[in-house]
């Protein structure tokens, strides 16, 4: 057996135990006992503690100094090796201990400070995660970028600077189109009767549709959609509001979209390091492609609202016109996860800056709140009403994600090129939508890009996949044109 | 920290992993998709690898040749952390991962040949689980009896020329018994509609009553009913048939009397070595007094006749005596999970003997179909109709449990003397049961047995709680008692 193989055997086992940690994670989720919990944070604890160790034995490094791979799909497997070796080894143990301790704790924390709008009581906790961040990218950066280097678990390859000359360029122009909706004529809403069991019909109706292989997966209920795992057992979760079936049915062709690119991967990549999406903005191209490009589309609208009327008879809205509208409705808010196509951009890019500046010491947290109400001020044109509704909004700086959210927008980019492509080169595609079927579409994501995993990085994964580098161009033609048109 | 502090913490994870394992095992057989199995082997093999290795690290056995106990308690998690080190380093790696590829994969061929009574499907993988089982047999006895080796798994210190004895004494009493209900008045039947529905909220109801804790558990469906897992996470399966109500309410009780065990253990033992049953022998102990000793008695079945006609009306029976009569008749019958207490055993015996001369090299798998259905004929007067009802029918061959089988009739025998201790200790227990409340047999259980768990070994369980030596009388007396008052 060669070096290389025995490699790739080792890092098998490895994928197999990280299956195994996802799903159990899922359970967590989606179906555990409430009364499990404590004994079910020692079971993830002992996971984690495995992996870890795992992923930072000495042979492993041994191995990798060593191997040498016999073709292009070996490189990609040792370069995703190589890299998660490197970072998980640049970490000091103590560092990574502590991290994950303030980070668990964070988290309840987060929620209770949140649940009473209390950010006083939030700011020692954030500060203490954001000060374990900064060490964490100062091992990891060895002298380069802070914030670069913890961008690199969600987004191999991504450059900070390329992203915010991305995001300058498309603020001014999301700012025009959010003010000339909102001087426009006000979308209708849905009215009406949805009860649960029609809304959880018509999402296993609409994910099979979308392609998702119930086979390998199955659709459950939990408090927030995701998607888990990957190769021959993807799961995804939605929700259900009994007033707002829009809830459930785009969060489900959202967390289709992540689970049939994880299904679509060649299966000769299941449980190697590159069988699974390039990166988290790769992923979100899938999620926003199938949500927005496809499931908002006036053509899919005209098939959901008939098919929306068979299942909840009266939806207060007469018109297949009226319906896309409505779907599409273009409304200030607070919360990004119920933000439109106009405004979610708006709300990553706010983000994005505050979080930089914090990892790079340019704001502490004392400021945060003050920076954040602000900023939202002068792009939204609203006053930030209470914490809860700003600053203290996503749980994802408790957990120390900074570096996550760029990818949300960078997902919105790669699918309006993915998507502008598509168009280009496959005739029909809308013809089929409004027949219900996105498989046009679809086939052509998973033959362009899905079935590849994370064989190329991020940025390549696009380019091959479109035939061009990827720019905000695609993204911001399409939505001029579509809101262009929704508020002309 | 003490050598001991230090083993008991290396112990707890590897007990924690054990959970995470045996939930993944509900998990695939429970809910998974059926496209999952081919990544789910290769996870479970991944989960029995890492198990594996930490049951048999080196520094596991430094540890226990220097640790010392400071209480019984700790001396009870020595005993049984090192007899599962002893057991452990004898079968190699290798071999113990294969058999877990092997046994995960072949539950799904077996569930899918025995679908069609497909027995040529069947036995190429059955006779691969033999020669691996034979192998690691071979492994465990070091020269001693292959059987005996197996079946220390599940039954500590059980000796199957002992059990050869106790059955061969048993058998001509049980025969007798059976020869005298056969030819006695036929019991009714049930006859009505019983929807899924509805057995499923009166399964749900009726597990409550038994004690079992929702909260720290699930009742799902399953092709065979099971009971999974241990402290705070204790799941179940049950199976609707709706021609027959019986099957789904008598497989919860049944499988809610092992949950209750492991719920009913000592939270102070949570995850550590004694936090679990002493024993299948003693599991089925519990099993079987709660779905027999208690749920088929005169008493509860008085008080489930009307709670039956309340669910689902008409059920074809007009008093409690002819209902007691048909939750209690004697039929021949093919299928041991659905035989009478009189049968049961007889089941328990056929098996007994056909996987002991298959483990023994005495019997071939390509012989298995002839000798079940000759001993089949011999026993029970019956030829076999189909694979599928014969020795297709259980799933423990294709998963390797070999040696499990008698701890069934072990444990028929331990709840014979549990039960008749019970009714001496606490008056009133079917008094309880005719109120549809087990509660004062089952808090027997739960302060005699149950808290402990594996603090003793299983016949010194058995003797704790009813102050004697176990032995059969206990049982053929309550046999004899009610079936001759069932058929005069």
């Amino acid at each position: 057996m060669s070096d290389f193989d025995r490699l790739m055997a080792w890092q098998r086992t490895t994928e197999a135990l990280g299956q195994v940690a996802g799903r159990t994670g899922w359970d967590q989720e989606a179906i555990m006992p409430r009364g499990s919990a404590p004994q079910r944070a020692e079971e993830m604890a002992a996971l984690e503690e495995v992996l870890h160790a795992r992923r930072t034995a000495p042979e492993l490094g041994e191995l990798l100094a060593k191997a040498t791979a016999p073709d292009a799909v070996g490189e990609a497997n040792l370069r995703e090796v190589r890299r998660s070796y490197d970072r998980n080894i640049k970490v000091p143990a103590d560092l990574a201990a502590e991290l994950a301790r303030v980070t668990s704790l964070a988290q309840g924390q987060w929620a209770a400070a949140r649940a009473k709008g209390d950010a006083p009581a939030f700011l020692p906790v954030l500060a203490e995660v954001v000060r374990l961040r900064r060490e964490e990218a100062a091992a990891l950066a060895e002298g380069g970028d802070l914030y670069d280097a913890l961008m690199q678990d969600y987004e191999p390859g991504g450059n900070a600077d390329q992203m915010a000359a991305m995001f300058d360029a498309m603020r001014p122009r999301l700012v025009a189109l959010r003010q000339r909706a909102l001087d426009g004529a006000p979308a209708p809403r849905l009215s009406g009767d949805f009860p649960k069991a029609g809304q959880l019909t018509l999402a296993h109706e609409i994910a099979g549709a979308f392609g998702y292989d119930f086979q390998r997966g199955r659709l459950d209920l939990a408090v927030h959609p995701f998607s888990s795992g990957s190769g021959m057992d993807v799961r995804i979760t939605t929700r259900v509001d009994e007033r707002d079936p829009f809830n459930c049915l785009y969060s489900t062709i959202h967390e289709v979209g992540h689970a049939c690119y994880e299904q679509g991967v060649d299966a000769a990549h299941l449980l190697t390091p590159i069988g699974r999406g390039a990166s988290m903005g790769v992923h979100e191209s899938q999620s926003r492609s199938y949500e927005n490009q496809m499931g908002r589309s006036e053509a899919y609208c005209g098939w959901l609202f008939g098919r929306m009327r068979d299942v909840f008879g009266d939806i207060g809205l007469t018109s297949e016109r009226e319906f896309y509208r409505a779907v599409n409705a273009v409304r200030s808010g607070f919360i990004r996860t119920e933000a439109d196509e106009v405004h979610y951009n708006l709300h990553v890019m706010l983000r994005f800056d505050l979080e930089r500046a914090l990892i790079r010491g340019e704001l502490e947290v004392d400021d945060l709140e003050g920076a954040w109400n602000a900023r939202f001020k002068a792009d939204f044109g609203v006053d930030v009403d209470t914490p809860a509704n700003g600053f203290m909004q996503d749980v994802h700086w408790a957990v120390g994600l900074m570096g996550y959210f760029p990818t949300y927008s960078l997902g919105n980019l790669f699918a309006g090129c993915l998507m502008a492509a598509a168009r280009r080169d496959v005739p029909g595609i809308d013809a089929g939508l409004a027949q219900g079927d996105p498989s046009l579409a679809t086939g052509w994501m998973r033959e362009r890009l899905q079935q590849f995993g994370a064989l190329r990085l991020p940025v390549e994964t696009i380019e091959r996949a479109t035939g061009e580098a990827p720019s905000a161009e695609p993204l911001l033609a399409y939505l001029e044109a579509k809101f262009g048109d929704l508020y002309p």
